[in-house]
């Protein structure tokens, strides 16, 4: 049988149905009353989500041309940044950086541990001339499955008094807390295919007070990403270039159904399938790869030790049609990852741990008592 | 009646319902086999809508965002260009090229005009220096319905030698020949609300032999439209960045159907209906905003003598459902534009032009002679 895949992958994320009718609705003229209309009740929508009363704009683009406009626009020539780098999309950011001519100051950490707030605060307090403009920082790294203490990390940042954050919250919005205006977080950026539940192609930019302040200050050279553009075409609910109107339409049904979860709901959801992933994988006697107390919401790294990650992978996609992602760059064979972001239900979860189950049984190694990560999931989803 | 909308913009274009069907389509990781097969097979579909056997690449986001990429792969700061610039998206292309600190020459000619081929040679003539590095020019001008003449233009460039074209296609490809590798046309730039007949959100860049040298060279800061690193991952059919997946199964359905006519065929079309839509409007009175002999195969732009264009324009959508394109910037109130691009048959031309003259009886000027526009497009329809 075929045509019945379930994505367990960091993205693209699973999708509902009526998100997925959205998509199909023929579009309308984007300068249309009708889509000015959609325009101010997606972005109220999209406020809702970032937890604040600033901009949030909405580009046609990938996650990374959201970040990339995040950086470009708040930054000039030759600025010093600290860039937290603890995975792909943290030593993604530093690229960009200096392919911009950034003065780059990396804070790294291996890959599945986290980011050392302390590293972050030490570097701040020194720099008295203030002259670090911004600190970048990826919440939670897809790549490793680790959720990065950005609330710490941004209180240091605020005692530094000038730098500003820059959050790469791509897998991290919609599936813990982003409390953008309270934290007073004043670059966020995000994209369409995690938690947001619909497919790819929209890049989110949510910029507060003083980013707007750096954004007339800013000399690097951009047009399409060009946020000052956005801005005031959002002030009449516009786009400054043709938006991708049918991704407006599945956002406007992705946001509804979020509305109507709440907040709360969708973010104890998250938290309880990461709990669920994880006892799982413990209970089938496979390592977690990201560092004890801080992994994802969104995404759960496993790394067995005596298999191969891929062959694992394989046998779940092929007996079971579930996907779950690989490891990235050297972490490839040795890492698998499930994927637990946006429209996952109780029973995806328990499917995929499952499936999982059943793989390794496949590969000749079933785990000590059978059936233990389907229970260890099962107690706490019931919990 | 609600919901029986019938676009006659230049973009976003109809939608053909299997196209509207394929968006609907879950998503599938953008890593998996499947998915690179989507990627290869519209890859070849591609260059054979570009008439050529080079690189074609396809990025999330607007015909904006492929026209910036084209211009910044291929140019370095400092670097003299000639823009063309006869409407509002020449005057977008100047806007970009001096974003990015290029040395800009303009060559203008007044809206509703063709740009002078004349202008281009002898400017190009003169750079005995070889100091003009590209030739940035828009093929159909989709503000005024005008289309330039590419062809002698381009002839020029290449009697220089040294400077590239950079062609923005974006309402020329898929409505009228653009053989690039027979032209050796270096930069090829479109979107998919167009003639493609998909939802806006992908942009295309056609790129030859000289523009990846030139970009190899190219010092403009860039990442996200860095398009070495699609060509780099299109060897492998993948994408650099998460791809807009659904968008890609739209590409798919909407190059398949262009496939089962013909290029020919779709030429010939476009054709038709550029000259039944100029026929219809001189036999209701209505003056052509383009120069003869320059109208666009893509958009028809009519400047009403006497008449409020925009009062022409509500009436048409409010009784009939048509919306057809309003005149941009200065031109808002004196033009109305036809957009007869992509997904357009013969019917759709007699009804907007019937839905035209019943305008303009309800605004209280009535053709001379009653029907004399469907008359004079099914003439030629019927040809």
């Amino acid at each position: 049988m075929k045509d019945k895949l379930q994505l367990m992958i960091p993205g693209p994320t699973p999708v509902p149905e009526r998100v997925l009718l959205a998509m199909a609705r023929h579009p309308i003229g984007h300068r249309s009353g009708e889509f000015q209309a959609i325009v101010a009740r997606t972005t109220e929508q999209l406020k809702w989500l970032h937890q604040t009363s600033q901009d949030v704009l909405v580009l046609a683009g990938s996650g990374t041309a959201a970040m990339e406009a995040g950086i470009i626009n708040v930054l000039s020539r030759g600025d010093k940044v600290i860039c937290g780098d603890n995975g792909k999309f943290g030593e993604r950011w530093v690229k960009v950086a200096k392919a911009y001519g950034l003065d780059v100051e990396v804070i790294k950490a291996e890959w599945g541990q986290p980011l050392d707030p302390e590293a972050f605060r030490a570097a701040l307090e020194a720099d008295s001339a203030k002259a670090i403009k911004a600190v970048i920082i990826t919440h939670s790294e897809t790549s490793t499955g680790v959720i990065n203490d950005l609330e710490t990390i941004n209180r240091h940042v605020k005692a530094h008094g000038e730098a500003l954050i820059v959050v790469d919250a791509v897998t991290s919005l919609g599936a813990t807390s982003v409390p953008v205006e309270a934290w007073g977080l004043d670059v966020v950026c995000s994209g369409s295919q995690k938690g947001y539940m619909i497919p790819p192609g929209l890049g989110f930019v949510a910029m507060g007070p003083r980013a707007w302040e750096a954004q007339k200050r800013s000399d690097l050279p951009k047009f399409y990403l060009d946020l000052e553009r956005y801005r005031k075409a959002a002030e009449g609910n516009s786009n400054p270039f043709t938006p991708a109107v049918n991704l407006y339409f599945a956002l406007e049904a992705a946001l509804d159904l979020m509305q109507d979860e709440g907040l709360d709901a969708i973010f104890a959801r998250h938290e309880r399938h990461r709990r669920a992933s994880q006892a799982a994988m413990q209970a089938l006697g496979l390592p977690l790869f990201a560092a004890e107390g801080y992994g994802s919401p969104a995404i759960t790294a496993v790394a067995p030790a005596n298999l191969d990650a891929e062959a694992l992978r394989k046998a779940v996609k092929s007996r079971y049609d579930i996907l779950l992602a690989g490891g990235q760059d050297h972490l490839k064979g040795q890492v698998f990852r499930i994927g637990h972001l946006g429209f996952v239900c109780d029973r995806d979860v328990l499917t995929a741990v499952a499936a999982i189950e059943g793989a390794l049984v496949e590969l000749g190694q079933p785990p000590a008592q059978p059936g233990a990560g389907v229970a260890a999931a099962a107690a706490i989803l019931q919990g």
